[in-house]
């Protein structure tokens, strides 16, 4: 029951005293991301695996058709994600939520909007699919990386241990090596570690609203977000073309009780650059995203001037886009 | 009227004393293939060149849509083409022909099925777009390209005298010089350079077939086609199925006269790699595709034992899959 922790949170952030020493009251809320490599439990991260992962990451041979990589979606020219309103599938089929980034994933505690699967972490996540429909057959996608000279060095180097180095194995961990390469620091971590300037006025205006108004009850940790799910429309349901929690009733989580379908807090780490919004893709504009998240969450209503300032704050969690 | 000399060409091709001295027969219509890295005008090959024209041959921001790459239908795995019938195109549009291999394609006089450009050389050819829709929008994608940090050395590497090292010439330029390296050598070129027993006797018996019946009229010079239009259908006409020679008509070449639509004879090194066949793509079986071959350009009837020894010759121009 995770969404559970809501509450307490939400009276937190709605606690005085913010504005005289932001970056104090916000110090439990928020953990600075580093551009150091992470620590992956069981998968060591050297230079080899990391380029053999670059590469297998823009390899078209893992999806079954042959026609779409992983960054076909995770396009780092769109801050990791598609800029579509839902993802695209096997031979173009219509996805049935947004496409979220590949950057930062690697701190997501969920690697999804909803739990299609319980025992889902973010590394049995990367089943290597197309889209939404996971049509990639592994043994002839594991054959086609087998047949293509070039890979065998690169897998032998990367996993000298291996009794058979390229296998569905190896090539899950080299991506997911890859995969923690792919952090973008941003301005909001240069001022979370003590640099005053990293934020204008504007932007830490908008940070303290953020917190008294309740959004970092949800959105908070190193993602700002990426850790709980939630009913979308806590408070008040929002329209329900962008509420669209009526559909996909597989996706249903099976003890999210009265409340219906929940879906992911979305990590806010570079969502300027990710429009559309929601796990519907239905809102293009981030202000009116944060408007309605205002509104049907916490019940709150937000001045257009306030709206601004959060966008403004959220301009500062853009990171630097990653050496692909 | 590039197919004029298919006439005098057949002619020879029925000659007789092939059997005797099959090599000295076949001298002077084939080009041994080498693996030695070719020259172009005008665009030295350096390893950075290459290196980086590999990398942007695999970026699927080089398509509108950001989701295609150029190796997503000019697939390494897939002899480089696509095992599709016809392209596929920006957002899966059904293209009107089947993908040609990019392997080999530097020594194509003409670079597609038809002239759907009298000016089109197979370096104007690169116009980088997704299947058979142009619709990458050059200055969309150089700003993409820019905006990726992992470019700026490459580039200038690559381009060290260029005033703007990314630019659409400079990103055509080491395409073209990737594409370059993508070379097949196959046993029938050992057995051309003096090799006997690169070919087995199924193979040099096929090779005869192929001279004696005429296929090596079209089908002759270092890519064993490529280089000039023909009717399909000279002799006698294809179903109407798999001729599908009346839709498209912005594609008929204005000075073909009577004949209609002509098409660029396939290069069939690799041929054993790319099926379905023809520019209808309507035929799965190699067999049933020189059966076609033989009766509707040349009016030839073969045994299926003559197939079976064309087809055996076929394999003999499967190359080794070049490292990408």
């Amino acid at each position: 029951m995770r969404f559970m922790w809501l509450f307490p949170l939400i009276t937190l952030g709605a606690a005085p005293a913010i504005a005289d020493n932001l970056r104090d009251s916000v110090s439990d809320l928020f953990t600075p991301l580093s551009a150091d490599v992470v620590e992956l439990s069981d998968n060591a991260l050297t230079p080899e695996k990391i380029s053999l992962g670059a590469k297998l990451f823009k390899d078209a041979n893992l999806s079954d058709s042959g026609f779409f990589a992983c960054a076909s979606c995770h396009n780092p020219a769109k801050g990791g994600a598609d800029g579509m309103d839902r993802a695209i599938g096997h031979t173009w089929q219509d996805g049935s939520s947004n496409t979220p980034s590949i950057f930062n994933s690697v701190f997501n505690t969920l690697p999804f909007w909803d739990q299609t699967d319980s025992t889902q972490t973010a590394r049995e996540g990367l089943d290597l699919r197309a889209g939404i429909d996971p049509s990639a057959a592994t043994d002839r996608m594991i054959a086609r990386i087998r047949a293509n000279p070039s890979y065998a060095d690169l897998f032998r180097a990367a996993f000298p241990d291996a009794a058979e180095p390229i296998s569905f194995e190896t090539l899950s961990k080299a991506l997911e090596a890859y995969q923690a390469t792919l952090v973008t620091p941003a301005p909001f971590d240069a001022w979370l570690n003590g640099d005053d300037n990293a934020l204008n006025a504007q932007q830490r205006a908008g940070l303290s609203v953020f917190v008294e108004v309740g959004c970092a009850a949800c959105h908070s940790g190193i993602n700002l977000g990426g850790d709980a799910y939630y009913p979308f429309g806590l408070v008040e349901k929002p329209d329900a073309e962008i509420a669209a929690d009526q559909d996909e009733s597989r996706y249903m989580v099976a003890d999210s009780s009265a409340d219906g379908r929940v879906f992911r807090a979305s990590p806010l780490r570079n969502i300027t650059l990710t429009a559309p919004y929601f796990h519907s893709g239905k809102v293009w504009d981030l202000k009116r995203a944060v408007t309605i998240m205002a509104e049907s969450q916490l019940g709150a209503e937000v001045s257009e001037a306030e709206v601004d300032q959060i966008v403004e704050f959220l301009h500062a969690v853009e990171g630097e886009r990653p050496v692909e």
